[in-house]
């Protein structure tokens, strides 16, 4: 299968614009296209609107924005109908609701009516492309593409494909995002969780244990990282910071010389479970550690401190 | 016990004057103390002289350092002599080589000439208080108070009492940091790794597995991370970043509606083996990841966008 060339790509249908169809609108106006954003709910164009309204100022001082809002608006079409969302558009992007029966029927249909040469990403977190693609037509261009939420502001993207995806639709993907500034990832097989929701995952299950056992509170736990490893995430991952650790024999110097001692903590680490006790304490600490902020507060302030990180530790992206 | 108020404390020794006692010198001389450092090495004194001097600027920047670097400089004496650094002195930070023969004999001879009311606080990752403090005739004032590397920048200490350590000198440990900016958290049980060692050792045990099985490249996994819940992890933790995933139902909606989904993942997480096959891919995946930087020019680039991150994220730390 041919594809369009990347920089021919002009319009983006979002399907699905609940509040990750939403963002990822606002991030496709932003990179100067134009979003044909459909959704079954009658309320689902002013969400859209003001999703990205809201959005823009982040998207203008990160300089994602190429375009005023005013233009972006006037680039929004929203419709209902999912023929006349994908009849002309260079890319789609689903986010459906995630369940297999809605997501292959849609994805049926979305294929159904896009001009060949097309990529189909799908921003889903829990389902395989080899069963979502089970009833289109064309199932070679489906990829999943899952964003980071907020997908208008986090730069990664993770692709994978199923078993009947082309590797150039796989390719296609790829370079279409990160030609936009996004940091889109391989993943080469499919599993549970994509990468980043595994690591993710990892970490809070030892998070959650320490909790559970009574070594730390719920907002020291919290303090460990933020204070600490968490610092240097945003800059380096874990094997890049495990290279410096190993000083001039690196990664390998590291391996062999603490090897040892980080097999010592794998071997001791916790596996909780999320029963009502351990929601009980994590819910109470969880009020202490906020100490008296709103969930809004809270999102507020992480929205600010992300944007003046990414502007500090990501210029350019 | 009683210990002396924690605002009568102006002299600091630091036993064992390596990188990580150079680094907690610096930290020391910049929040004011007179810091006593000690060490076998006949390097020592140039070598935490040049430290200082390094680290300064970063000092200044991020308005840890309250006096100049000349004054502090002047207020730096160094001897080789253990009773001679002790003697005066209100607290001592331990960073001795980590065998338990070596921290048991030291001390024993720090609290030998350690006045009384004073804290002892180690460095140590990987050794417990309740073995440590075993020949020491007031075991009570032992603490471990483990930084993050480097502890002139990172404010996380992580204090850990043994079984024979008097709660009150967890506290006074504990608020000593806090008062000059730290952020000193309280581990209530002797762990191998504390709980910022183990965190970070069980988000690499799955990058490690992801690189392992296949499912994605040392540099993919790595940006998995920097572009994505890691830019989160510098400004809230996982227990907050999952309370405001929940919504106005916070952490108790999320673990309710998304704990299965996390349990699925949990249940596939990997435990690679770090033999010869998993170092060299991951050697060959740094390698590439690096991209021609030396180890050099990634600690330049790393320690300058934490200084700036710090600086962004952590107003007043």
């Amino acid at each position: 299968m041919n594809y369009i060339a990347r920089t021919e790509a002009k319009v983006v249908a979002v399907i699905g614009a609940g509040t990750i169809g939403a963002s990822w609108s606002a991030w496709f106006l932003a990179r100067g296209f134009r979003v044909n954003a459909s959704d079954p709910s009658p309320e689902g164009e002013a969400f859209v609107r003001r999703f990205v309204a809201n959005a823009w100022p982040q998207l203008v001082e990160l300089e994602i924005a190429t375009i005023t809002l005013d233009e972006a608006l006037a680039r929004l079409v929203f419709t209902a109908d999912i023929a006349e969302a994908c009849k002309d558009a260079d890319f789609v992007q689903e986010n459906a609701p995630e369940r297999i029966e809605i997501k292959q029927e849609l994805l049926a249909r979305i294929d159904e009516h896009l001009p060949e040469g097309r990529v189909i990403g799908s921003s889903t977190s829990g389902l395989k492309a080899s069963d979502m693609q089970a009833r289109m037509a064309r199932p070679g261009r489906l990829v999943v593409a899952h964003p980071f939420n907020p997908p208008h502001l986090i730069p990664l993207v993770e692709i994978v494909g199923g078993r009947q995806t082309d590797e150039a639709a796989c390719d296609w993907a790829l370079g279409f995002y990160n030609d936009h500034g996004k940091r889109a990832i391989r993943v080469r097989k499919e599993v549970p969780g994509h990468i980043a929701n595994r690591l993710q995952a990892a970490l809070w299950r030892e998070a959650a244990h320490l909790v559970s056992d009574g070594v730390a509170s719920v907002s020291d736990v919290d303090a460990a990282i933020t204070e600490g490893p968490g610092l240097r995430w945003a800059i380096m991952g874990p094997h890049l910071t495990f290279h410096l650790a190993g000083g001039d024999g690196g990664i390998r110097h590291f391996a062999d010389h603490l090897g040892p001692a980080i097999k010592t903590w794998w071997d001791d680490l916790g596996a909780p479970v999320i029963d009502a006790r351990l929601t009980d304490m994590l819910e109470e600490g969880v009020r202490e550690e906020a100490g008296g902020r709103s969930t809004a507060d809270l999102a507020a302030e992480r929205d600010r401190k992300l944007i003046a990180l990414l502007k500090t530790v990501k210029p350019g992206a």
